[in-house]
């Protein structure tokens, strides 16, 4: 690659290691573009890299279809001098991986990611003999297998770090659920000014009386603005109050939801937009939609 | 002890080991009170010991202050047949502990609950060369210590854990925020029957429609039921669609009250009530109370 190619990549940041669920939705997002990549082990040293502009782009996890927001990311977001530019949904397919030659038997030690545990939960439950070691990610617990050489260990993680870590898949397909997704957000140091960003994820607090979450909501209804997410964080030093993390569809291009927001904001005793971008509608964003409403006419089923 | 005496003693369960948290919220609740007690490793392991009926109570943690829920018992106290029937607020006071005689400069490894590592962070950013290994809890971190015998660990838990395992509190108050409670939940195989009950927990699912939440939350407002936590958890196999556990102040022996949650479960599509208690009025309560109406007056202070 010559100099001039090089000056076309963009600096992105991206959680985990190679092989990881995270460079999955990386490589998605960014796909055919040209990029460079730089692996972060923890959400806080990724966060501030874009917040410092060392890079121009982070890939960061932040909620599972079946075991819910890695809040601790929500909290870093909000802390820090940050915009979120887009999502990614990426389907979770866990398998267990070992050194090739293993044999289930043997097998007396696992790494994951406590979300890879909690999401092979059923699986798990035929295996209580063996110990659950929990470790950075998914795609270093494959690396740590190998790198280890050790044929009593196996690591819950996908077909991409099975295949860049030499191990077999020795149980595919190990997850609970088939309806398995995490939603990815892309951060920048700036806030997105496409023409087709639809979705919006602000974070507010309320005054502390009867109704006030009910009449942010209202906010929201009245004004045909749907509200697909909510979730509650503490406020350290707070004892029991929250911060509101909300998402709900709409453009700041759009007047009525400028003035929506605006009379909202003098509403909560705090207020922060974090983003405005086009909501996924990619291959995983469609096969859930297509997905719900199949189920639809069915009733809902119950907490499995 | 002889065998009567023995015969009133009521079984509890308690998460975590002695010196935990936990067995500090048991001690406060149970106080005056013959009990016999059980620790379970594992939140899953308890709460189905309460389903079971094998422990007449459990003691369990549901939401701190500084970091938030655990989301998992929501998870486990919804899938599993039992109720809340009280609670109980703990102020959180982390120290860093170690052997007798260790020295500072000589600490390599820190064990703790990843959440005493979260609470302490500003305490652990001056520390950056220390590896921090996430343990099943404070107190076994300190037990661990001890157990180990090595002078170059240290732990993250409360003085009641120093105490217990002959270590020394080598940093006192390492925690970020002063103001940190944990509130646990008891919980009993059967709905808790008492006049003074004044607290509801119950879930719910909505309708996947616009504005279904706000609906839901009209409810209560208009019926003078204080909201006063809210928390969003996956339904699993169903990708972005939500459980929301709610709080509200309410008694189920007030016919309104009932006539408003049989009116709000007619307009759900899932609808379970988990407790009906008595709120807790006690030491660390009256604190956050008081805390509460001193700040009031003052700004919303920024995030830290």
């Amino acid at each position: 690659m010559d100099q001039d190619d090089y000056e076309y990549c963009i600096p992105v940041g991206c959680y985990g290691a190679p092989g990881s669920y995270s460079s999955e939705a990386m490589m998605t997002y960014f796909k055919n573009q040209p990029i460079t990549v730089t692996y972060y082990d923890r959400f806080e040293e990724e966060i501030q890299a874009v917040a410092a502009e060392e890079i121009q782009y982070g890939v960061i996890p932040i909620e599972n279809s079946s075991t819910g927001s890695i809040t601790e990311v929500y909290d870093l977001i909000r802390r820090n001098n940050c915009f979120i530019v887009g999502e990614q949904c990426i389907k979770i397919e866990h398998h267990l991986l070992a050194l090739p030659g293993t044999r289930l038997e043997d097998i007396r030690t696992v790494y994951s990611h406590p979300q890879g545990f909690a999401q092979c939960r059923d699986f798990f439950r035929k295996h209580t003999d063996w110990v659950q070691c929990p470790y950075f990610s998914t795609s270093q617990s494959a690396e740590r297998v190998q790198r280890e050489g050790n044929s009593t260990a196996a690591a819950v993680a996908n077909s991409m770090a099975a295949e860049l870590y030499g191990l077999q898949i020795l149980v595919p397909h190990i997850y609970t659920s088939s309806f398995n997704y995490t939603r990815f957000f892309i951060i920048a140091p700036k806030m997105n000014q496409a023409d087709h960003r639809d979705k919006i994820t602000l974070v507010l607090t309320t005054k502390h009386e009867p109704g006030a979450l009910y009449h942010v909501l209202g906010h929201f209804f009245y004004n045909g603005m749907n509200m697909t997410h909510l979730e509650s964080r503490p406020m350290e030093g707070h004892p029991f109050e929250y911060f509101f993390h909300i998402d709900v569809m709409g453009s700041l291009i759009d007047p009525g939801v400028v003035k929506t927001l605006d009379d909202l904001a003098r509403n909560c005793t705090y207020f922060k937009i974090l983003g405005n971008y086009p909501s996924d509608q990619g291959g995983a964003a469609h096969e859930i939609r297509t997905y719900r409403s199949e189920i639809r006419t069915q009733c809902v089923a119950a907490d499995p």
